[in-house]
């Protein structure tokens, strides 16, 4: 399958490198993946991958219109503007689509899944939700017999990286976020971490394909960590526990209760132990009974894993609604409903 | 998609239970499955759902011929005899088959994905591995653009059940093992969980999966919990850590090493903390990272839904190759692979 990649930052050069470092591996399970043609903001940066045998589009939009690309991987980020315009040109000209983009994903997932629908693609974004865990397959497919009734989560490294710290090291927030932002793991912006609207996004789609709601960040009350003090945490331990950001989705009467906040885990429950930037989330449904996934939620090679899962799927011809049911099929929670919870 | 049911113990009954509480929700996801037809030892039997409306077959092998089924579930157990009848036959008419059955996996698993694949038809088995944890779809589709590396889990709950009360209770190996029984959680002849032989076959399945190889429980190192003491238990306490039985792959050198074993784990590490009939899993490949799945390892109601897992997504018209490869393509290792591990 020969692939249009939109974005070469720290994903987009991990799934370069593997689809490079996994060829043989690929093909022996079946698999062939190529990237064809690819487009950034600055081609003459310096990459972790060989970009000399791709051919490169100024225009990421060119990419959806390329007769010899069969799906395009969107990774520029942002719910509007090229993000938006990449994916939607993409689905109409009849290519799949796979994006990490989450943010694009809660706020336009079910009209770009309805235009896939109609155009008998696949539109895909494991990648969107907890970096390497395929959490996502695992809600739409794994667990697919299930009424799903709670969904509990560590849903942002960046956030858990700097509670651990100040927990196991007793740095204050300025600092362990300034430390976040040395190693990476936090933007230079890192407003949409800290203040809890990535785990947001990222809650909303969990929801969406566990509950058959259409995604809805407004639905979700939003608490981020930056009024989290370093005495919160300490008093957080004397009490036996620790503070950590749970996105949180629930079953309550007929609504759906959403909510980001920094809570108190006691330090016999799995998510307590979930330090750095892992990632974990709890799923519980009724004949499942209780899963939990952790691993790896963030970087540029776990995310890549994801993309190039979702690349897989596709070039072995399994096909799934992008929310586990028909896009047309997803209900909007009422004023009412969204009132009665939170 | 209509189904033949062979067999209706905990498993069987749940798949009923399931199809018939979450009809409406399974509806709503785009699937339609129906019980058209089961057979069982003992019709008469007090079952704990509704069989009124399926049809019976005195012999199994009836419902692999039957026009009106689509997919055959085989829940009869055992690598020999109807069970091994059932999943072939059932293959060669050009039917789905759906298992539970680890035994048959293990042993003819690769000959069952041959005829499956001649006969353009799915073999799934998510439930033989783990219950209710969908790690057999995770390793072959979420993590299918990693080099795996290592396996690591405790994939017997009864082990896990018994090693639990000997450490937090002080009971001695025996007593722990009669209460395991009174729960239901062994069998009356408890030597395949506890002599190691049913984590053996799990073991070789991921394997499989992850490393392309045939499934050989002869090439695994086994050793049960038998004669693991109380004392062993206190004394791996004080050094701070637990005994669990643990399944473990890994590429070493040109080969793989497999074992299972009872091993000490240090309290800081997560598997230590997996107590009861709970089983969890540690995947750790190139890109990914390490991941882990944590959940109910057996059970009929979990068990139930990873079966209508893979029959949804039968249903659904995923095909994926059962080992994540053509059967062909699955390598045997050397004699001299085998002797140098373990």
């Amino acid at each position: 399958m020969r692939i249009g990649l939109a974005g070469l930052g720290n994903v987009g050069a991990g799934v370069v490198r593997l689809l490079h470092a996994n060829r043989d591996l690929l093909k022996a399970r079946g698999v062939s993946l190529t990237v064809v043609a690819a487009s950034a903001r600055n081609r003459d940066k310096e990459r972790s991958c060989d970009v000399s045998d791709i051919e490169w589009e100024d225009d990421p939009r060119a990419l959806a219109s390329r007769r010899d690309v069969e799906a395009v991987v969107e990774l520029i980020g942002g719910a509007e503007g090229a993000a938006l315009d990449v994916a939607a040109e993409t689905l109409k000209h009849g290519k799949h689509l796979v994006t990490a983009n989450k943010d694009l994903i809660a706020a336009h997932g079910v009209e770009m899944a309805r235009i896939a629908e109609e155009s008998g693609v696949q539109l895909s974004f494991e990648a969107a939700v907890c970096g390497g865990i395929p959490v996502l397959k695992t809600l739409r497919e794994g667990l697919a017999g299930n009424r799903i009734d709670e969904i509990r989560g560590i849903l942002n490294g960046t956030c858990n990286f700097i509670l651990t710290r100040m927990g196991s090291d007793g740095a204050d927030f300025a600092t362990a976020l300034a430390e976040a932002q040395e190693h990476g793991f936090a933007e230079a912006d890192p407003s949409a971490d800290i203040d809890g609207r990535d785990s947001a996004n990222k809650l909303a789609i969990l929801s969406a394909i566990a509950f058959g709601i259409v995604p809805d960040v407004s639905a979700i009350s939003v608490q981020g960590i930056r009024k989290v003090t370093l005495n919160d945490i300490r008093s957080a331990a004397q009490r036996g526990g620790a503070i950590k950001l749970i996105g949180h989705a629930r079953r309550v009467d007929r609504s759906i209760m959403q909510r980001v906040k920094p809570i108190f885990i006691p330090f016999d429950q799995m998510l307590a132990g979930v330090g750095g930037v892992i990632n974990a989330v709890e799923i519980s449904g009724d004949f499942m009974g209780d899963l939990m996934l952790q691993g790896a939620g963030a970087g540029g090679d776990a995310t890549a894993s994801a993309v190039v899962a979702d690349l897989i799927d596709i070039a072995r011809g399994l096909r799934c609604p992008s929310f586990g049911r028909p896009a047309a099929s997803l209900v909007s929670l009422t004023p009412a409903q969204r009132a009665n919870v939170g």
